[in-house]
């Protein structure tokens, strides 16, 4: 038999194999070896940014032409990565929404496996009821409503409230592992008091009421700017006296945390505040996981991978897995940033990577 | 104005809202709550076999006509769950794989965030080398090749072998943490020892070598069928002698742990081998997270979901999250498990149910 | 041989075996089980009430008597449990002192293996430098200077200052764990901020400063009154609303915690403080391990094991390992207490029984 | 008045101020703090030997004269450090005897907050039952009863066999967290299995019974010999072989684990077993905390502090804290030793010092 001959033949078994690997329901590997296991992480997820003066005019329309209520639940919006097209997903993990709820609007109760935080940009007027306990939501707070929580909204004022939403939707979705569950029609509560009850427990720096067990999410449900303001102000002030504290020169951080162990608020999403300086320009940093970030006042420019966002209050971005991030800050800054860095460090799949890529 | 004429302009708002949204990289929550948060877990993912009748000669024909070496790297064929179309996934976390090694064929080294295993169903004569120590592969044995160790395999006879790979490939690509290298294209060793290094010093039962640090992922780099088969026959004859230690009546089972913390032998994934009697009838169980099983021996009846697969060894079949698994041993039967339980755990997200449902 | 002359035999056997005991550096256990292994604990610390009143006259007179320096290194008395006679221990393994230092006066700097607390029933004006951080102690403030970390002392005002010390020097003395060393003669810093930089950096509730790694003891240097007083307020009031957080009716508690951990503020002792509503009488309590108490301010009648103390603002009392207490409130009373409960968790040894014995 | 006038005045008013400390129940630290708090550990406890060869004739002699029964409870030895004179203590925390029991001889059930151990220097033919499971006890063999669990032995043999015990009563007894029960007269069980129910559940390398919880002491019931050997032999042929796994050069050594935890297979004691080939010479080393090492066989030369001891099989000797150890063996020798390390890694205090001293 010819060479030519020899060939065909092969070719033809191979064609067969193949097919017989779809029959058999079998995919091999050699072909995609390259696309499974990539020499460092390929995120299919862009940098990307959203840009609130884009984001809130939207939000205002979709209050008026589109009811909020039961199904629905949530009058909120949510970003979509262009590098994930027709998915609600800010990144492979996350998931972030701009939520805006109308004059005197309520928001009917539900609990769901995702955990859950709101982070208020601007304004206020809205409480939500977490379990039963109603917390006031007001500019430059962290709100939590952890994993199968009951909670509901409502807006006690004449104007309308945006704020928004950080979900481990995209992950518990990919997951497989999401209950959900509706809550009573009515409101369970319409008091309105200036602190909830979590915190009137909670919130005493290094004291634990005694008796009240660990707890795997943050039973502290609010972090109030007041709090992360001054301890950011702290943070620069020692550095300005020469003592430790801050992240890296000029940049200033705090980690919003669990007081019954001391790690993240949230088993499943890292929240945390950081500060820059006027003129302050932060060291590259790449991190195994993704994040999103949004600006709460200043001016800044964010190298996000391949990308340059100029950012101003409100502004959003996305930062994939294993992209640098270098942040310029043109007045003070504060951001606002969550990621998943807890669930990689919970698999031993945490890597992070400081300086100056060669 | 008319009402018609009311709705119609409403309902260009709304369209203009929605193009608006989609400019805007938004994409709103309330059309699609009900499917990002389902009720309980809606995987798309099905309850699947593949009997090893049929994937053993496709193996074999791979085997003829399909090298293995530098960049496919493994003859490795992956089960693709029909759920998933086009994916290489047994399920939306778990890689699982038949991999064939010719006689005397080698597969080059490389290592990988991604942790693997093997597991054999019969055969031996190949030696995987990790982090440089030779282990020997035999029948019943589960073999690590923990994160970021680098490994190769030799088949030293003239026998093909067939084995199956287990990886968290899926769960790291979805959260693109996966870094991958080549090691050297030449063997880094050809010995063959009975027992690995691995075993020599940690194969010892509660004795740990002194200064030995903990690990993530076990050091114990095989767990031999012996000592399974040994810890199986003794969970039956304890039961026959009215002492506690089986899963449930007639239901024996192991975890493959690592000895410096006494948790799952590899951080992403659970490995398990069970025993059933003959004739006995597991309760049913649905697990939050997904399952792969493979029939070490014996013959059962396995109800998945809605799906009833009768199975004989070396069967594969697949259990996505949430389904009802019940097993009905024939004769007696071994079972080898894998799952990705241990993510749900340490991410708060596990959760198991008992029982007939109502 | 007659029975008597076997007995008399056998004495002298038994005598020769008693003496080659002794020889041989052995001593029988069967004659001293009970002694060894009591049915329940039998400390040998009694019970006991040093009254405030009694205290401080003493201090004073010491203040003008004996100077302080290096070493001596502190003017500190320690509570000398009748029970342990002889012995410089309020307890077992708890050293408690009242500690005076005079206007202007100084306490040189050292360290020492041996964990350390002072808590304040009155007074202010003092600054303890830790590692260099100036920590102002004032009324109703805990102060902590944790394991091996330099401390000294000012006294920076005309008044003379006392506060209470809290060691686990007799739990380091018995297991012969102590390393002490002297510090630099003159003072680190002479600076008197009011607010110390541990308290700058971590008295945010809830808020970490981002890459402060876990740390064995607290890194909060002070626990401040007013913090205490208002978490405690809150209990009450929840309470009063019917909301849960209290550790009993009319009985509300915080423990000092270590921000990075959520557990005790220090490894081997932990600190709390108690408020009672007037009126209220607790639970009977024993506990394994042994406590001092100190009444903040307030009345109390104090049932501990078969003593009933009457107490007033100041009082210190102790309570040996499984010693029932029950307090009665005549006033509201707010009372300090310190114990060493995490060695007894730490070591699989904890044991709390609750309510009337019968 | 007088400069000796005044010194008389002062005199008198300290004399009258000590006189005062004492009635009011107070010992001032500043006669004492070189005592209560040294430079470094300066433990009563000496370093000491008890050979065997005295041990032994004198057990054989107890076991003729001293019956074992209800009360006493076992025919156990203690030894009693010169430098605790009149305190069954090896060391301030650890208490190790030598158990004798004679042919067809009981000791009746009890159960204790105590930790307790068995290790066997030569003999068997007594079966230990721990909460009703019958453990032979067998040469090389360590055996646990952990605490509370109920224990009894039986020899069922014509031979007496002796044995030595190590258990924590020193340190509970110096926390007073000590509870003791008996249990019932007669033996719960009568049966000679040759592998313990223990065993047969556990004593499979890296394989847990599923189901089974993490315990804080190990469910393994005895390490055999045979295995300790093993992995001793192991760890000198990989040595031979160039592989890492020793100590340090000629000193091979395990530790005995908890399966569920991977920590020391009791809460406060630590358990090892080393192993030196002949002509090797320890580094030394000094810890906080004391042990006592026993000669399981072999020929060495033990320095413990300023003390040498020409040890043979079967030897005791007791180490107190921060005593510097090195071992010279002559032949090859195996080595038991337990200590209470566990403790202080869990407190906070371990110390380590490796190597000559300056």
């Amino acid at each position: 038999m010819t060479d030519t001959a020899d060939k065909l033949i092969q070719r033809n078994q191979l064609d067969e194999l193949y097919a017989d690997f779809e029959d058999a329901g079998l995919i091999p590997l050699w072909n995609q070896r390259d696309d499974l296991m990539p020499t460092s992480p390929q995120p299919a997820a862009v940098p990307h940014l959203w840009p609130w003066a884009r984001l809130l005019p939207i939000a205002e329309r979709s209050g008026q032409l589109v009811p909020v209520g039961r199904g629905g639940e949530r009058r909120a919006m949510a970003l979509s990565n262009p590098g994930l097209p027709g998915l609600p997903y800010a990144t492979p993990t996350l998931w972030a929404a701009i939520q805006y709820l109308g004059p005197r609007e309520v928001a009917p109760s539900h609990r769901h496996s995702q955990g859950a935080f709101r982070f208020v940009v601007d304004g206020e007027g809205v409480w939500t009821n977490v379990d039963g306990d109603a917390v006031a939501m007001r500019r430059g707070d962290l709100l939590l409503t952890p994993s199968w929580a009951f909670h509901e909204h409502q807006n006690v004022t004449d104007e309308p409230m945006t704020w928004i939403d950080g979900l481990d939707i995209p992950l518990v979705s990919q997951l497989d592992a999401g209950f959900f569950e509706f809550g009573p029609d009515e409101l369970s509560t319409r008091v309105t008091p200036a602190r909830s009850r979590g915190e009137r427990l909670w919130a005493h720096p290094g004291l634990r009421p005694i008796g009240q067990p660990d707890r795997p999410n943050s039973p502290l449900a609010a972090y109030r700017w007041e709090h992360t303001d001054a301890a950011l102000t702290a943070q620069l002030e020692l550095e300005s006296e020469g003592v430790a504290g801050v992240i890296e020169p000029g940049h200033a951080g705090v980690r919003f945390s669990n007081p019954t162990t001391g790690k993240d608020a949230l088993v499943t999403m890292r929240t945390e505040m950081r500060r820059l300086r006027a003129g302050t320009r932060t060291t590259p940093v790449r991190t195994v996981g993704s994040a999103v970030w949004q600006v709460f006042d200043g001016e800044a420019t964010a190298h996000v991978g391949d990308k340059v966002f100029d950012v101003v209050k409100g502004d959003l971005f996305a930062v994939p897995s294993w992209c640098e991030v270098t942040l310029t800050a043109h007045t003070q800054v504060n951001l606002f940033r969550f990621s998943d860095e807890p669930v990689y460090e919970a698999l031993g799949l945490a890597r992070t990577s400081r300086g100056e890529q060669k």
